[in-house]
């Protein structure tokens, strides 16, 4: 028995004793699974520093915040992301120090300017000349002007070759001319241009000299900036209403014939000359590279947390909630206890921290391959990295979206409250599966590289390092003979093994069968792309696997906290075969006799883990005014807190005009008959 | 070929082309689909006439709509229902007439009022007696009184034993005493609670000469019908903001010493005398059938008009977004020519049609249970009845909810816009997994009456017709050959059959093992639930399967109807077996080499209902008021309207705060610097 852990802002409240108990009988040090989840103790200390900057700041509150209008959200974000920059200048944090990153995560969407801050000014760093980057980018910083990246289009998301917007350059004025010239062509959803940006990075076709040379990137003034009317020739606005990102400006761009200064093309790697002219100056593959890190980024920043913020409101919540009784006479048991609630909750909490060290091995390599990049022009791990970041985010995005939407049903009727916290939750992860590339064009993707790197095997040449198990030998059946043996890290990543190679294999098999047949290579691709993206969220989930396994295997912590992150990676691992049953029985590799071990194990480590459950979720360490939930703080209170904010609900306190319009003669009239 | 359908209001604007040549290419008479769909050409006539009146009426009317507040979309309730109650006046519909069914119906939740028409009135027609419900259900209906059906608490959904609000006798004033004793007992979610209600249908534990009586209901007015003031004693508001329903006002009822005469308490079942005892009057049993006509009630009306709609939408959408091409060199492909697609929403149409047929079986089901108890006073079937409901809303909630989210996200970005009416439908739809009954619960009522049949199995003795199956033969190996040998509903119901049969007695053989091993019967539920809640399932899934296979063997419709039907069945069964192929390849019923014939006349079924797709969901006839999507439309002209709509967002005509008190200075300081 270890003390309860401090959080980051321990509530003044008394502890539920329901909950207070679950802390009282954790087998671990809470603390150290803290340090453990942040990368050590000294980013545990950083970020809780930050944090309290942030709790202590009114501007930053979100309190009562689920009651606004989404225009008093939208007020909201501009104010904090202006606060925000004048405090980071005050405290003399630096741009890219941990202190930044740690309050652009914590504060995360609820700051406007998110693509104006990501997007606008890096690409301006990226794709422009010295001179451009030394003109605009002090600008935007500054929120001098605020810009918007205006690429996806009514018509074209997933196909940015055929984005329909063009910039035309006219040798006359020296100007771009640029149109969307069909409704499909208009601009749409791009973040901060509904009502805020100033400028847009414009992606558009570039025709000079009547050629078309593809996708440019063009800085197109939208609004005065006098008075941020819409300059001619633009129509700009807000999209509407959305699941969520109320608080965001998504908006609309509409261009007929506005001209842009010949200066304003992003010339780094391209430009045109006064004659009209194209010249290229260099390969921007270097560029690919961000996207890539976006991807990559939004893992760790925006899906993950969303998931663990739910398995700490489910689980908490879930220690409170009595309801029927367990045990006939005796006291409501705890929904915790139930095994149908250890199976919604625990099999998440194990996915988030299978999620969030494949999250650290992504960064890692991302690093490891742009350093590559930088220092010896070597471009040859790129392949690789977009193939495994494309899968991971879209298996990561659906798993953790399914996995926050099973916490907020867990929570029954207080989990479709918003005031619960996990509506919004969902509302937003769930995004996260259609932005920065569809997961099933994602999916798409990375089965095309696993097809080439098929080829490569043989033909007998090296593989990238992720994908070197599909030229080794795997057993052709599962060894285990009882239920323990299914905790064996060995014995379950050899499964995930066998199953992505077979899978592999099998669609490599059905193209080349199809092509034989005489099918054109389109149309055998479409055919077997069902299989193909299947086959790629299995090798994403072999890879998940083995990354949990491999880390987990290599730690060197205190013997309470390696348990329990060895039955999480067991919980994770052994969750993934029974929701996938059928590739591991389909070739007898798993026997029926073998899968009702698996079963049993899996039981046995949900009531293992349960012991722990609210210490483990503590870890993540979410100070109440970050989870924003009246069921998950963590004193426990839930009942008395969802009340309390009812009552503060403006409808209580508004005069009831549907009453006065159309109900008050009728129940005038009954006062005389009762 | 067959003429393209005129729907309920056909549109007055162009038809987009590829929509267009979808609808010339369909293979069936989409108009005999539609009066299948309906159960009769009669009932089609009627449901367009009252669609018809519906349509015309502004008031009805849900243009713009997605802008609202919650205030506003509250008050238009109100102001529908008090002019629906008018209309049905006018029109001379009857209550229970298939006029009025079907306007409730069309118009749901965009009507206030539901839980006072569904519950509040109804539970007085049940429970009360001949003097009380002379006295207040005219009241009611004429809307003179709001009522509400309070039961829920914050502490209490699921074992309504344990509710916590008690009505104590009091002899002296021969009053009954109200009070929710603590936090937790205060009333929570009634709709029409928050801002509307005058009365409360109340359920307490009702106490009299010291011994409790358990739940009762007891009429209680909690506002004045003179001013709608809050009556002592009372606390009542409305619970804030949910994941939707922002329209309806679901509240809480906090009550301290509250005194309502005893004439308040429902008595036809049971009543207090003036000295306090006691007096119970007859079985309350036939009232159980109301709640599983709620239950059964909601799967047509609530959750399956949801499924159908995401599927017009996203099946309309998809034939008009292109993106990518799919050959090389050529147009842009259709989205809904990608496999990939086709599996994303293809076995949501067939899904659609497998529970709408099990939705009119159970709605039969009931009305024969109804009959049996109300003339022969048989109450033999009810237990199957209340069994088969439960887990067959489960089933369907879950399932259909799973199946709009899924539509919802194959448009990609603008399935994520409001404007595209699918997130309302989401948000709606998956509530359904919560109320009456949360899943999990009702797989464990199904469980429980499937169990006990296993026990009539071995003992010999007749079982109910449902679970008849449990007692015969089945085949131990599927007999398939060959891929066509997956489209004879004889041998996919037997797989089904199968394996429901095989699940059930594991479970049962579990339980048993661990009784003989020393469990206590709770102890060794508890260890079997979630082997246990799945079996639930699948004998549901088999249910499905079976009923749809012997109303479409049973048909008599034109050849190309027939062929769709039939192809929709197959479809929907197959989709079954690869979602749970673990299941069926667990004990080799079906072997790894027949599961790929099941994908592969999966594939072809894909390829073939595709032809007909948009055909197919045309006939579920929905007009494009009731989508209300921007996206759906019957003519496919989706991005033009959804560029109309959002310039009609009202955030586009407001002043923009934010920008004068944040930006203006800033963007003006840089205006001298551009």
């Amino acid at each position: 028995m270890k003390s309860p852990p401090a959080p980051a802002s321990a509530p003044a409240t008394a502890v539920n004793p329901d909950i207070d108990s679950e802390r009282r009988a954790s087998t671990f040090d809470v603390e150290k699974l803290v340090n453990f989840w942040d990368g050590g103790a000294e980013r545990t200390r950083l970020r809780r520093a930050v944090e309290h900057v942030i709790n202590s700041d009114p501007v930053f509150s979100q309190e009562n915040q689920y009651f606004w209008t989404p225009t008093e959200r939208y007020e909201a974000a501009v104010k904090r992301a202006v606060h925000l920059r004048q405090k980071i200048k005050e405290l003399g944090w630096t741009d890219d120090g941990p202190e930044v990153q740690f309050a652009f995560r914590i504060l995360g969407s609820e700051l406007a300017f998110g693509v104006h801050n990501m997007v606008f000014i890096t690409t301006i760093m990226k794709l422009g000349t010295d001179a451009q980057i030394a003109k605009w980018v002090p600008l935007a910083k500054d929120y001098h002007i605020i810009g918007t990246y205006a690429q996806t289009e009514l018509g074209h998301g997933t196909n940015l070759r055929a984005l329909e917007t063009t910039a035309t350059f006219d040798a006359s004025s020296q100007d771009f001319v640029l149109n969307t010239p069909k409704v499909s062509s208009i601009k749409w959803w791009p973040a901060d241009l509904g009502r805020s940006a100033s400028h847009a990075v414009v992606l558009a076709q570039l025709y000079t000299q009547g050629v078309c040379h593809r996708m440019h990137a063009f800085i197109v003034q939208i609004r005065s900036l006098l008075d941020h009317s819409t300059l001619p020739g633009i129509s700009v606005g807000d999209i509407g209403p959305k699941l969520a990102f109320e608080q965001v400006d998504n908006g609309y761009l509409r261009m007929q014939n506005v001209h842009v200064p010949k200066e304003n093309m992003l010339s780094r790697y391209s430009r045109v000359a006064s004659d009209g002219s194209y010249i290229k100056q260099g390969s921007d593959r270097i560029n690919y590279i961000s996207m890539v890190f976006t991807r990559v980024g939004i893992m760790s920043g925006e899906i993950l947390p969303a998931l663990a913020k739910a398995c700490v409101i489910a689980v908490r919540y879930s220690a409170v909630r009595r309801q029927s009784e367990l045990k006939p006479g005796e006291k409501e048991a705890k929904i915790l206890d139930y095994q149908t609630q250890q199976l919604k909750l625990l099999p998440q909490v194990a996915t988030t921290f299978a999620f969030h060290l494949m999250g650290s091995s992504l960064e890692a390599f991302c690093k490891k391959v742009n350093l590559q990049i930088k220092t010896e022009r070597d471009f040859s791990s790129l392949p690789e990295l977009h193939a495994l970041s494309a899968g991971m985010k879209a298996l990561i995005s659906a798993t953790s979206t399914a996995g926050v939407e099973t916490c907020r049903r867990a929570c029954g009727g207080h989990g479709y409250s918003t005031l619960s916290g996990l509506p919004w939750l969902y509302c937003r992860v769930v995004a996260s599966c259609t932005y920065e590339g569809e997961n099933t064009v994602m999916l798409l993707q990375t089965a095309r590289f696993l097809m080439k790197c098929l080829a490569l095997v043989d033909s007998g040449q090296p593989l990238p390092q992720s994908v070197s198990y599909l030229s080794e030998p795997v057993s052709r059946y599962c060894s285990a003979k009882e239920k323990t043996d299914f905790f064996k890290p060995f014995l379950y990543t050899e499964a995930y093994k066998h199953r992505a190679q077979r899978l592999i294999k099998d669609s490599g098999d059905k193209l080349q069968s199809l092509l034989l047949s005489g099918f054109e290579l389109y149309a055998a691709w479409n055919v077997t792309s069902v299989q193909l993206a299947n086959t790629a969220l299995a090798h994403c989930q072999y890879i998940v696997v083995k990354n949990f396994v491999e880390i987990m295997e290599g730690l060197k912590l205190e013997a309470g906290v390696q348990q329990v992150i060895k039955r999480l990676c067991d919980l994770h691992a052994l969750t993934g075969i029974l929701s996938n049953a059928g590739d591991f029985l389909y070739d007898g590799y798993i026997t029926g006799k073998q899968l009702d071990l698996v079963t049993s194990s899996h039981l046995d480590l949900l009531a293992l883990i349960r012991t722990d459950a609210v210490s483990i979720v503590d870890a993540f360490d979410y100070s109440d005014q970050q989870l924003n939930s009246a069921i998950g703080n963590y004193d426990g209170n839930a009942y008395q807190r969802l009340f309390e904010w009812a009552q503060k609900c403006p409808l209580n306190a508004k005069v009831n005009l549907a009453y006065e319009k159309y109900l008050k003669p009728r129940l005038q009239a009954a006062a005389s008959k009762l």
